[in-house]
């Protein structure tokens, strides 16, 4: 097919690497097929094996990690981030106990979601079953490698890993316990590939393979996400990260001391705020502000926290940057807030659905008709009530881990575990029947 | 904004096309908002009423009906098209049956598919919601308009038509009863939008708005629902047409009667096979070819059929054409269908799942074991045991109507209805708590 005489100098590279990504994918859809045949029982087995694997490899994942953290060093990564990549003894119990408790969950592959006699007599049934080949990015923390490759044996998928170069080695290393322990319960060891190779050419060839490959799920920066959007004939299942909102009601005043506490959490709960599902964004209901923005205000400041503010909030509290209209859709992930003062219920509401991120939205109430309307109205994945919006999360939600928090309205929503990486099949039952 | 002397001309054109459509769905998500928190006993007594509304205005909408008719004669469509578009009392009458029978299911919003409480007393619930705005693609049949307007009312999304032009008189009429239907009961008129001019230019900007539309469903030929994969950033979800097989298994020799009616059935049971649950192809295990092959040759003969098949098949009926590659995945739509002769129940599913389109394939068979195997194992939206491929379809499996079949894997798979077109919501109700 290929011209010798061609000027083109990337063909041969690029047929290289289309053939590299084809054969890992396609060792993950021989292995999907053969998943789905598998009792859960004996995928139970491989997740208990992988984490003896885990532990009986301590060292040797250890030893991977600290060359991954030493070339961090020298990158000069934050010391935030090399926190992240960082493993001990401790932590790789916590990678075992973790496989260890998806294994315990509920089979999600086989379950009947509805079934039925129809008039005629055809048994009509949607059983639920794997999705087949999952594609996973992910980025820093080596204990996510483990977590998606448990969630998708747990729910019969094979995936594909892609995770960042910083943690390589660490990742390399827990791959080869995986592996081993797919290998012990007699499990094809392709249920789990890894790509082994940071080169960025290997991702676009890679997107296109939505003959073996089911479905992307990017866990990472806005930029990795778009990016994979733009390339992938796959369909893609989003994280984008999270704008979330803290709405402080004109009834909270008798709840002062949770409004504090719960606004202080869901900002600075995680180290320097970094994290998809901490408000940036706390709105005061006019009646609740002069006693409340105050008090938030001081508790939030005490804890290093930039705050800015709209004009009644800067009024209220002199301290307060004064907030463009740029900072509403903003995601800071820093210990940056912005405040707002709202006349109504509604009001809060609409600056939520047009400015927000769907991800998470609290109300801080004791009025049930507000937390009411306030859970039906605010178009998000997760709508919490008199709780931080720190909680969403898949380990919060009891879902064993997470793949990720999905911002998409179709398919999941929310924090992913392993239910949601099934889909099902209507399996019809006749004697005979003609139509 | 625009620079007056700009050379573009195109641009006052796109423009204006990028206003309407907004403005379009700019009032569709107006009234979704307005939908969530309406009662499903107002959304019901606004299906009633359009099903009164439709049986009121039965004389104008044939005689609309008509104009379509006549336009459709002139332009030369072919006469079983002409005989999809047209309109009697008794087509009239099934409509509004087709929009109570939907008023009496169920109401999907609202429904809890989860919920418990987490040791730290955090009450986790996740509860099934409206999309919100579907933008619904569609050709000829007039009582799509219908069905779908119900099916998004019934699941409180808005929805904008936009059907095809050969069809416009009737569902602009149709559309005149429903929003009568929608104002009687108190409900914004704008849930059921219609894009009332077919022209194409439309299109592309609608399909760009994102922000304002949650869903895209195409429903029609494949170069439509490929052109919009490739124009829109909206989530789309495909009803890709069926390439379905039925699979005679060894052990069919002591159900003959019943393989050669299934069979008929399956090909011939729409007028000219042209709908998307016909079966394409027929695969006979080599153990029962002999028997059974010949005789359902025959009788698909007798239908007008014609019959393609591999080397084997030709052997046993010499009256079929010799198949060539290019046949396995064709999509026949047509009174045409190729048989293999195949060495086992796994030959059998590798050529499905090679070269099917994961839409419905059927087994006949008398023997437990291998209806199991291929139930697991032909990864499709419908598996059929000893039943007719045509059944794939909203009204046979009770869905009441349907927005199509869709062959993807993610959100919702095979026939379509109120339920798929909702997502669900994480509810998390604390006091105070912080994580």
């Amino acid at each position: 097919m290929v011209d010798p005489g061609a000027a083109n100098l990337h063909l041969p590279a690029m047929t290289e690497a289309n053939e590299f990504v084809t054969s890992l994918a396609s060792r993950a859809k021989t292995a999907s097929r053969a998943l789905v045949s598998l009792p859960g029982h004996v995928r139970d087995t491989a997740l208990l094996r992988m984490a003896v694997e885990v532990r009986a490899r301590r060292a040797d994942i250890l030893a991977a990690n600290a060359i991954d953290i030493a070339a961090a060093g020298e990158a000069g990564l934050a010391a935030a981030l090399i926190e992240r990549l960082k493993l001990d003894d401790k932590r790789v119990e916590k990678i075992a106990r973790a496989i260890e408790d998806i294994a315990g969950q509920t089979d999600p592959v086989g379950q009947t979601l509805e079934g039925y006699v129809r008039p005629n007599g055809l048994r009509i049934e949607k059983r639920r079953v794997p999705l087949g080949v999952v594609l996973f990015f992910y980025e820093s923390r080596p204990n996510v490698t483990t977590d998606a490759a448990a969630l998708c044996l747990k729910s019969a998928n094979a995936v594909i890993l892609r995770g960042g170069k910083e943690c390589l080695h660490s990742n390399r290393a827990l791959v080869v316990a995986i592996r081993a322990g797919l290998e012990a319960a007699g499990v094809p060891q392709d249920a789990v590939v890894f790509l082994d190779n940071p080169d960025r050419a290997l991702v676009p060839p890679l997107l296109k393979l939505d003959h073996l490959i089911d479905i992307v799920i990017p866990r990472g920066g806005e930029s990795l996400i778009r990016a994979v959007v733009e390339e992938s004939t796959i369909p893609v299942l989003k994280h984008f990260t999270g704008n979330c909102h803290v709405y402080v009601d004109a009834s909270a005043g008798t709840i002062a001391e949770q409004v504090v506490a719960v606004c202080v959490n869901a900002k600075t709960s995680y180290p320097g705020g970094a994290v998809c599902n901490a408000a940036e964004k706390i709105l005061f209901h006019q009646d609740a502000a002069p006693l409340l923005l105050p008090r938030v205000a001081a508790a939030l400041l005490a804890k290093g926290v930039e705050i800015r503010g709209d004009e009644a909030t800067c009024k209220l509290f002199p301290g307060a940057i004064p907030a463009t209209g740029a900072d509403w859709p903003e995601e800071y992930l820093a210990l940056k807030v912005a405040f707002k003062v709202v006349g109504s219920l509604d009001h809060a509401i609409d600056h939520i659905n047009t400015h927000g991120s769907r991800h998470t939205d609290a109300i801080l109430t004791t009025d049930t008709r507000a937390a009411d309307r306030f859970v039906a109205e605010v178009d998000s994945a997760s709508v919490m009530v008199n709780a931080s919006t720190r909680f969403a999360d898949g380990g919060e939600y009891g879902l064993g881990a997470e793949l990720g928090i999905s911002t998409d309205k179709l398919h999941a929503r929310g924090p992913m575990g392993a239910t949601d990486l099934t889909t099902y099949k209507w399996i019809v039952t006749g004697q005979g029947h003609c139509r």
